[in-house]
């Protein structure tokens, strides 16, 4: 985005700026996903990452249609919060040495990638509807559903298996 | 942290990382909201902010209590995600070109932050549990809470008065 001008002017604008910092975001999650698949040693761990990347493909898809249904096209911009929240899960990642602990540090870090998604999507969706653009709350209302069902299903898996075994 | 060793070895070692975290992302946060209290107009949004910051400090006294507890000294570390989180709020807050749509950029810059608390919060007080240090988990269990609260305060502000005057 143009560092040196006001470019966001109205809450569409906003709207928009946000649909390519998700864009962005959700892409550098499908990249980062492979490497917490191959880092999880509990299989129930590895397959709910595997799960969640075909999900975020389908996020991405879905952001795809909330382009072309606003009518913009995509351009690439920084998202420093989650190059973040991905680059602290790797830095965590690198000091563990145990592999159910490391499975409790995956959990987090995925959550936290999670709680960063459910709260951009939840202003999505409250923007999209203020805006009078019902079709694109809902398509990304099925994406915020998902999110908040996977960071359930990592909380339950931490709370039931994941952190009994890295506390033994 | 040591980039060049593996320093988690343990559940506990990931605990007291994280907590490190939090002591760092909560100090950063509370030298961040001055700076979007100031950004506010609406006066229900900077009441708001000026109680998240002294509800901040209040954090910091209890991750301090939590330090004491489990007996460690804090230590400086680097936390990327709040950091990102933090510049990425700031970018866009620079772009605004309208106060109303800076209301509405400002919640949801808060509730990206808040979103992270709440990841990282949840995470530390299932390991506490886990940990059988219960008298940790409850001393952080307010601070969840709270910023639980926060969160739902700026949806509600968000969806009954500032997306409203945003969009018009």
């Amino acid at each position: 985005m143009g560092l040196f001008s006001r470019d966001i002017k109205t809450l569409d604008d906003l709207f928009v700026h946000t649909l390519h910092d998700m864009y962005y975001a959700e892409n550098q999650i499908a990249k980062s996903l492979p490497d917490m698949i191959e880092k999880a040693s509990a299989p129930q761990l590895k397959r709910g990452f595997k799960t969640h990347l075909e999900e975020t493909q389908n996020h991405i898809a879905r952001l795809d249609e909330a382009f072309r249904m606003r009518g913009v096209e995509i351009e690439g911009v920084d998202c420093p919060a989650i190059d973040g929240i991905l680059e602290e899960a790797d830095d965590v990642a690198g000091e563990v040495d145990d592999k159910a602990v490391m499975d409790a540090a995956l959990i987090a870090a995925a959550q936290a990638v999670e709680h960063y998604e459910i709260a951009r999507y939840g202003a999505l969706i409250a923007w999209a509807k203020q805006l009078g653009r019902n079709n694109i709350a809902s398509v990304l209302q099925k994406t915020l559903d998902e999110e908040k069902a996977t960071d359930r299903k990592l909380t339950e898996m931490a709370e039931t298996a994941v952190n009994l075994r890295a506390a033994s």
